[in-house]
C-alpha cells in the first residue's frame, strides 16, 4: 500500500467535514477564518515508552494525541476548528494499525467537532512519535492567557486531580490495584484525557487566567504564578479527589504527592476574582461539571502548599512528564 | 538546562516579532488574519538518517527543516505568517545542538520573513526527527491549488532541476566528482533549497495549477496531472539544468532518471494558459529568477517524458524519499 493510497483510503474520509483539507490532495490546507476572530494554534509531540506504552492500540494513541491538543485550546478558550497529524514510525505501522488509527481518529473528531486538514507520515526506526497541531478560533482579543493571575484571585480546577497519575502507576504494577472498577476507572482516565473545550470557552471573560494541567498540578500552577507575577496557596484539603483517588491515598497517603505532582490530568486550572464566584457556581451547573475552589492567588513568588492538616507540604516538583 | 530555561535562552529570541507566540510562555500562539485573507497551513516531518545525514550540523537541520515547509507555502501562493517547530530526540541534543539549532533558524527566519510562533521538544530514543507547521496568508479564494491544470496549459520549473539528487550522491560517495565548486554548489543544493516564495505569490492569478517538487519533478508533475484529470508531455531536451548538472550528466547519461526522479528540488512546477507566457517571461525578468517551459498539458492520464531526442523515456518512477 503506497502513502497515497493509504491517505485515500484511511485519512480522506476523516479530512471531508472542511473543504479547506482540499481532500489531502495539495501541499496544504485553507484555514477562513470569520472577520472578528482570531486563530489558536498548538502543538504537541507524543512518543511511545514516554507519553504511552509501547503496546498500546493505535486506536487510543491517536485519541490521546488528539485530546492532549485539544486540551491546549480549552485552556485558551478557543473553540476547535481543525487538527494536522504527522506520524514517523518503522514497520510495525501496518494497514491494520493505520485502520485502527484512523477509527480513533474519526470516533474523537467527531465527538469533539474538530476535523482533519492535513499530515505527514515518515518512515524512521526507533519509537512511534506523533505530533499534532491544533486549531481554535476565539473572538479577537478574548483568548485566556496564563499571564493574567491577579492577586485576592481564588484557584479552581475542573474535574478531579491525580486519576491519571495513579492510573499510570497501576498500568505499569507500580500500584496493585484488585477492584477492576478501581484499575478501569483509573486506566481510563490516564489512557483518555477529556479536554474541557466547553468549560474553556465559557471562562472567556470569567477567568483572569486558565492553564491546562499537563505537567501536573503544582508544576502547572507554578508556570500560571510565573507568567502571572504572583504566589499562591493551595490548600489540598480541599481539592477534588474522585472515590478511586481517595481510596488510594488514604491506603497509602504518600500517592498524595503523586497526585498532585503526577501530570496528565488534562483538567483546567484557573483563576477569577472573588466577585465572580457566582457566575462559576452557575457555570459548574450549567456544564453539569465539578469546579472547585482550592486556594487563592497572593503576592509574592511562592506556591504554598498546605497539607490536609494545614501544614506546609514540601514536594520535589519536576514537571518531568513520562508513562 | 531544564526544557524551560532552553526555551527561555535559544528559542524565546526567535518569537519576539510576533506578539501573538506570547513569547513561547502560553499553551498556545494567536494568529491575527487579516480580514478578506485565509491561513495557509501545511506541516512536515524530516527524520535523521531519512531526509538529512545522521551527522549534518543542527543548524543545518534547522534551515533545511524550515525551508521544506516554506516551499509548500510557495506552491500555495501564500506569505509566511510563522512557524511551530517540533522536535523528538536523545542525549545527542545538547545545549551546543541547540544552540547551532535556534543559530539556523534565526539566520533563516529572518531572511524568509517567517517568525517562530511555538513548539515542543520531547526525549526520546532513536532518530531525530523534527515537524515543522507553517502558517502563510493569502488573499480569500486566490490559493494555487495542483487540481488547476487545464489541457493546453504549458507547464513551468522554476530555477534548475537535479541538483538537488546529484547533490545527495556526492554526499554519499556514489558519485565521486572531484571538481570542488561542482561538489559544493550541488551539496548546497541539497542541504539548503530555496523556498521561491516570490515567485509562488506572484503566481496568484496567472497559473492555473501549482505544486513543489519534493517528491521528484516527474513524481510531482503525476501527482498535479491526477489531482486535475489530464495528461502531460515532457520534452526533456527543454529542462534547465544547472552547468554542474550538466556535465554530470553527459558523463553519464543515466543520471538523466536521476536528476527528473531524484526529488529535493524545491522548485515550483506551474501551469499557464497560452495566452499568458509574456506575462511568465515578464515576471522571471523581474524576479531574476529562470522560468523554463517544458512541456505541455494535453488530455489523457499519461505522463509521456521524450528524451533528448524526443523519444518515449522509460522511467521507473517512485516517489520515495530518502537522503
Amino acid at each position: 500500500m503506497t502513502e497515497f493510497e493509504r491517505i485515500a483510503k484511511f485519512f480522506a474520509p476523516l479530512a471531508q467535514e472542511d473543504p479547506g483539507a482540499i481532500g489531502l490532495t495539495d501541499d496544504a490546507a485553507v484555514i477562513s477564518v470569520s472577520d472578528g476572530t482570531e486563530l489558536v494554534v498548538s502543538v504537541d509531540s507524543v512518543v511511545a515508552g514516554v507519553h504511552f506504552p509501547d503496546d498500546e492500540t493505535s486506536g487510543f494513541i491517536a485519541r490521546k494525541a488528539l485530546r492532549v491538543g485539544l486540551s491546549d485550546l480549552a485552556a485558551m478558550g478557543a473553540s476547535p476548528r481543525g487538527y494536522l497529524i504527522c506520524l514517523a514510525g518503522g514497520r510495525e505501522l501496518d494497514q491494520e494499525w493505520f485502520r485502527g488509527f484512523a477509527e480513533g481518529l474519526s470516533i474523537d473528531q467527531s465527538v469533539l467537532r474538530c476535523p482533519l486538514l492535513g499530515g505527514d507520515t515518515v518512515a524512521k526506526r526507533g519509537p512511534l512519535t506523533v505530533s499534532t497541531t491544533v486549531f481554535g478560533e476565539v473572538p479577537r482579543a478574548t483568548e485566556l492567557r496564563r499571564s493574567g493571575a491577579k492577586v485576592g484571585d481564588r484557584i479552581f480546577i475542573s474535574g478531579s486531580i491525580g486519576d491519571a497519575a495513579l492510573g499510570l502507576r497501576v498500568l505499569q504494577g507500580t500500584i496493585s490495584e484488585t477492584d477492576e472498577a478501581v484499575r478501569a476507572y483509573l486506566l481510563d482516565r490516564y489512557r483518555l484525557p477529556e479536554p474541557r473545550l466547553r468549560l474553556g470557552t465559557q471562562l472567556r471573560g470569567l477567568a483572569n487566567a486558565a492553564i491546562d494541567v499537563s505537567d501536573g498540578l503544582i508544576s502547572d500552577l507554578g508556570h500560571m504564578c510565573v507568567a502571572s507575577g504572583v504566589g499562591s496557596v493551595v490548600r489540598t484539603a480541599s481539592l477534588p479527589f474522585s472515590l478511586a483517588a481517595r481510596a488510594l491515598i488514604a491506603a497509602d497517603p504518600s500517592r498524595l504527592t503523586m497526585a498532585l505532582t503526577g501530570g496528565d490530568d488534562y483538567e483546567i486550572l484557573f483563576t477569577v476574582p472573588g466577585d465572580r464566584l457566582a457566575t462559576v457556581s452557575g457555570l459548574a451547573t450549567r456544564l453539569n461539571l465539578t469546579l472547585t475552589e482550592f486556594g487563592e492567588i497572593v503576592a509574592g513568588e511562592e506556591v504554598l502548599v498546605l497539607d490536609p492538616n494545614d501544614r506546609p507540604l514540601e514536594l520535589n516538583v519536576t514537571g518531568y512528564k513520562h508513562y
